[in-house]
């Protein structure tokens, strides 16, 4: 049995997220489904972790054990050929046994874009958050300094009985290794690197950082609002349409 | 009553085309909706040509009549928030009464984006043609320099009892003052700037320097197609996705 690294774009729009579902179209469900018809196993890849709906990834990692032996090359383009445009495999190689996509990441990279202009051109609608009110985002970078480190990271996390203590079922504490807001033309983006990431955290952050960018909290908040340890210390979930997978380090 | 000049830009991916039809979504049907909303007039904007379905644009221009005495400015930020964020008015003002969006054009301005390499980001997919096979784009460039100039264009318009004889209905002969193409990293874009553009001509345009491109026509080909004076000649149309309306001049 060959164990298959897979590294794939999606443009998260036209899915309900990553994790297969009976009625939806999700990236691991339209994978595992071409897999299935050029292969003809039956087979279920696992992501580094999941993404919600609308989510993009620029480089999500999913590994697959397989019979069949195609060489990884003619498999990725024979992939390409059946999955839809918005999605793509990247890259396609043979990993260890022992690899595995969630189980072996040591680092994340996420991005979160908000369009700052009045007008959002249409072209950028599904791949940016429209946010054109005032931000003080010279706040909103003191603020993302200061979750840099390791929190226990409750008061970010969905309260979400089925998902909320995290990734791997127990603590909400995690390493948070950078974190920081740039301005690029029309456009200020989050990037954030971190050992792992709990259900929403991303969005929760930037709903946050928001609320100091208007004023309603300042920088020093986020410090409190770490110690609370409570969903409700924080912001609102920001829209899914702005973030995105950017990359997986192991 | 007033005559109001719209520019608007679109994702023509979600819409059939700008022509109101009775069931589906175009450009023009919401847009006349989303004016009836707020002004409560029922009204049909008119555009400077009617782009395809699937077709985008950059700044096409609209004219449409109307009482409401609601500023400009106003009006157009309550149509950007009725409208679909694949639909955004740019600049809405005033026009002289004689201002016709169709008729006053003087000459209007297309591009067509062409991804290169082997995998089409799935950002990109539904705004670029992915055609990643080889090209000789010096040979396309040399038939390109060939449309520029005063030509009856009807081997690139389609055949089309309704519509075939362009815009004006009456001849098909259009001066075409700019043609050419440029690399940008991993894209092949090609621009035309002419005095109006029959159904289908980029497009057909297109599908010809790709057989130019394949070695299958040669770059002085394109001087006996426009000879010819038939449809049968030229090459195959290209796919609407990598077709901008880039800007209309008066």
């Amino acid at each position: 049995m060959r164990n298959l690294k897979i590294v794939l774009a999606y443009d998260g729009s036209d899915f309900a997220g990553w994790q297969v579902q009976p009625d939806s179209a999700t990236i691991q469900g339209i994978l595992a489904s071409a897999i299935g018809r050029i292969t003809g196993e039956k087979v279920l890849p696992q992501g580094s972790g999941r993404t919600d709906a609308g989510v993009h990834a620029l480089a999500q990692v999913a590994t697959c054990a397989l019979e069949s032996p195609i060489p990884a090359e003619n498999l990725a383009r024979a992939l390409n050929d059946v999955l839809p445009a918005s999605i793509r495999v990247l890259e396609l190689s043979e990993a260890s046994r022992e690899f595995h996509a969630r189980k072996s990441a040591r680092a994340k990279t996420y991005r979160y874009r908000i369009y700052r202009n009045a007008v959002c051109p249409p072209f950028l609608a599904r791949y940016v958050w429209h946010h054109p009110y005032p931000l003080d985002e010279t706040a909103m970078q003191q603020a993302a300094t200061l979750v840099i480190g390791e929190h226990d990271f409750t008061s970010f996390a969905a309260v979400d009985p089925e998902r909320g203590k995290g990734e791997d079922g127990v603590s909400n504490v995690r390493q948070v290794s950078a974190s920081s807001w740039e301005r690029e033309e029309e456009e200020l983006i989050y990037t954030v690197r971190g050992s792992g990431f709990l259900h929403h955290m991303v969005r929760n952050l930037i709903g946050t950082f928001i609320l100091v960018g208007k004023g309603t909290l300042r920088p020093q908040d986020l410090t409190r609002i770490l110690e609370a340890k409570d969903r409700s210390a924080a912001g609102a979930t920001a829209p899914a349409t702005g973030l995105y997978l950017v990359s997986v380090e192991y």
